[in-house]
């Protein structure tokens, strides 16, 4: 390893997996004029960075992942972007044979955290100070009010407060960062399967029929209308360094396959990817798109 | 309608669904030497009821039913048995049809409670009480301890404690009849889905390899572990006349599939359907299930 340490005023490195969101962090904080490096993730980042590309970094290989952030200068650090399961596959395929080297244990090790968790602590434990996406980037996340054409009508604000109702009570419990409400009637609650698994179950729900709901005690006036909300925020103390809520356009089409009128996430608690695209998308599929200050 | 009052010593009237669940209820009644009629429901009943047979009744004609209850002497109504789907299918076919001749109106509709909350109303309306399975017989309900060869190891007991936590922490919210837990981690919480479709999604997370669930932000040493434990309860002022929460053979065999170690339910507060079936499928599958006292 270098002996060089972190720099105090070098530029934010952001770690970039794929999609548009480490592009969006450059572009919030290049407005700003603070200085921003992106290291791609080999074989996951997406496209390039222009004059603000870096060295790529390899998830295999975090002795060199800390050795280019000290070459690049960087201040600290912010992990951004998804790790598709087809690409991430590729990159893991030598994860058999170096999991037992020691760097890699100290990440995926260490309790009841996540995999995530550990990149914190190593990339932090070597001096480099983790920031969250809000942080460097805070106009990424969902403001208060309408993203779209559309308002939140009248008639949802029962479900909207319903949703956070439902997510407050399970937070203590780590868990239930979506849920989906119709007419005052949960429909549906994400605990580890993710939003865009729940949108999908709900959108099946939905094409059962009118036995199917009879069956699952829908009453049958309510099933039959379309409708409902897809409520989204944080889990209370939920570390947004590693675990930021997101939505985005893709967020926005499967909730109009489900035949929700609406989405209302937590203003300045969740990230809304591709807002102008997304928004695009609500207004086309007449969605609202709400942040609110439940 | 007949002029004849509904017998305050006659026989209680099982109205019946598929399944064993109407038999089970005759033969734990008869061997307390209670009187127990069957009116198996046109189409959807199972089998034969013996001596306790009595008259069909459509779910198409309500006033005709209460005809055949008054003629049966019925004291009082319990309603039990599953209405599988392609066999409700076939009885509704006609039900465009008569939807609006009042009789049904007063069945379906009524604020916003659901198909058989209506159909207990009528059914009270015309002076037949309404009863709940566990209150007729209640030795099928869930006792506490365990019901087949395995008692629930202690490591398991955390699991089940969070698992009725989540529970109890939804329930003023109507919501949540279950949920699947894993080292401490809620996997799955229960909405519109029911018990099934939800037992079927842990198994589809669980097969979605090691990649997919490094996603899902699993340790993967907890990930790649089999275990969890399925925590069902009724919730907090569930009518058990219309809605009670049940396990049986199906639940074990998608228990075992989803890789649980095991199932708790409240006891007294769940039935179990076919118990000895059960207990066997559990025991061949290497699961325990118990009744706790939460």
């Amino acid at each position: 390893l270098s002996e060089v340490e972190p720099a105090k005023h070098g530029p934010l490195a952001v770690i970039a997996g794929a999609g548009r969101l480490p592009s969006e962090i450059v572009a919030e904080m290049t407005e700003r004029g603070d200085p921003v490096v992106v290291l791609p993730i080999a074989g996951l980042a997406d496209g390039s960075f222009g004059a603000h590309q870096g060295e790529a970094i390899s998830i295999l290989d975090p002795a060199g992942a800390i050795a280019v952030l000290r070459r690049a200068g960087a201040s600290g650090v912010v992990l951004a972007g998804t790790v598709h399961k087809p690409r991430l596959g590729l990159v893991l395929r030598g994860w058999q044979a170096v999991r037992h080297r020691d760097e890699i244990r100290s990440v995926v090790q260490g309790g009841d955290d996540n995999l995530l968790r550990g990149v914190v602590r190593f990339l932090e434990g070597n001096g480099f100070p983790v920031r969250g996406v809000g942080e460097v980037a805070p106009r990424l996340m969902a403001p208060a009010g309408q993203m779209g054409a559309r308002p939140a009508p009248p008639q949802a604000m029962r479900d909207i407060a319903r949703g956070f109702e439902a997510l407050r009570a399970l937070g203590p419990l780590d868990v239930g960062q979506a849920a989906v409400v119709c007419e005052g009637r949960i429909l549906a609650i994400e605990a580890a399967e993710g939003t865009d698994a729940m949108l999908r179950r709900v959108a099946a729900l939905r094409r059962s029929g009118p036995v199917g709901r009879l069956l699952r005690r829908g009453r049958p006036a309510v099933a039959e209308r379309r409708g409902g909300v897809l409520v989204k925020a944080p889990k209370p103390g939920q570390d947004f360094r590693v675990d930021l809520p997101v939505i985005g356009p893709r967020t926005v089409a499967l909730a109009a396959a489900a035949h929700l009128h609406g989405i209302a996430v937590e203003a300045g608690g969740v990230l809304v990817v591709e807002r102008p695209r997304a928004a695009a998308e609500a207004d086309r599929a007449g969605l609202f798109v709400v942040g609110e200050t439940p």
